[in-house]
């Protein structure tokens, strides 16, 4: 059902982050909720976000808001599984950032799940696009 | 940004379901966060599923799987605005049914948010996906 | 096991806010997990707060904060039951707000569960405590 | 405000695990939502009761079900620091286990928030009380 050139491993992304399951991430079937996988993905871009000098998540008035999200999901995970977050920039637009983050089950090297994430850059007050300064660019690439 | 065609409306659904934000729905951008969206895409299907004669989703041996998910998201949503989700069967393959889910802002006729949804139909102990059943796929149908 | 003074009625709350309940609020064991009730005591206060002439949760430097928070459980929720939380404000003291929650589930008259909460009036820079303004008090009153 | 007698550090809890924060776990206040802190209890206790012999949380008939959880916060704590939730029974009962939680921030040696949490043991279909089985109470007697 899933085609071999989407099962991505480690290898595949550049910036990792560690995060731990929760009891209640685990749904009535036992298995973390589709909906906690983007609660993975967040963090990971936040966490990256987090170092990148110039940028202030809490004072700017520039903020980072979600326009698009996505995911497939290869396989199953359930408390206490740990869970590596890996992400790539797969896209660095004049306003927005495209992610592509990989989800490893424990220490698995292939991915189980693989979400897709759009960022867009604007101005808190007026709501409107604005274009990723070229320090922040420059910071980000990296990560592509 | 967002392609005209993409902006849909009430009367696009066939099923919907009203649900109440929470205060911590919001982050720290005093907007529903991203993920919860998928909380609202989960709980319409559910909410549907539970209606469905034949269907027991405590009981069956017969589960639906998360398979894939995605959100475009139009408009921000706060607490404690009210959400309607609409959602509508686009594709009934013979195991998988593909939604198509609207967010309705408080009285809003067009959408908030998109979502797409995939659930398979598998078997809890073998894994194995498993052919929908006639009934359950003709009563499926009504919101095709 | 529950004492018989413990089992408030809808007539012992002076607010009240209806929410629903999603399918990811319920844990593997089918039912609410416990957490989710305190997401529910926040949004009824929240909701209340919100009706205060005076009162600017965006914007103002003073602001509540969570000190001490506790819940009795009585009987489950579930997915999708609709939860109706009652607040009563039981002390109202210099910096504090002291709330008993009582969450009622359908039509139920008699709580499924109980909480407390205690919130205290901070300044947002220093982190100290503020007293409350006695116009914000007075209008507090009436759910007391 | 706080009693010093509270402030408890990592010396009075037996078992530990950690947990690592997302960025929806921050609300509005840029701090973990109160509601998060019992998604820590949660995650610590049921952590531990997966290494006691004998017991298996996901095939047993008899379940434990929360009767009565609390929570003090002293220091707030914010994505992306780390947290350590330590436990300990404070008592142990015929069909009741109550525990005594602390949250460590980061690498702090005092607690930022102090749990509580009783648990019953019960039979999953009639909803009755159990007794606990004494290779069970002997089991967990480690952690008091």
């Amino acid at each position: 059902m899933v085609n071999s050139k989407d099962i991505k491993s480690r290898k595949d992304y550049k910036f990792f982050h560690e995060i731990s399951t929760r009891w209640n991430d685990n749904d009535v079937r036992w298995h973390l909720n589709n909906a906690k996988y983007y609660e993975f993905f967040d963090t990971v871009i936040a966490k990256m976000l987090f170092g990148i000098e110039g940028l202030n998540l809490k004072q700017d008035k520039k903020i980072f808001v979600t326009a698009e999200t996505g995911c497939s999901y290869y396989q199953e995970i359930s408390f206490p599984d740990k869970v590596t977050a890996g992400l790539k920039i797969k896209h660095l637009g004049n306003s927005s950032v495209q992610y592509d983050i990989g989800l490893f089950k424990n220490d698995n090297n292939n991915i189980s799940a693989k979400g897709h994430f759009v960022h867009v850059l604007i101005d808190k007050d007026s709501n409107k696009p604005l274009q990723i300064p070229s320090a922040i660019k420059k910071a980000l690439q990296k990560f592509s």
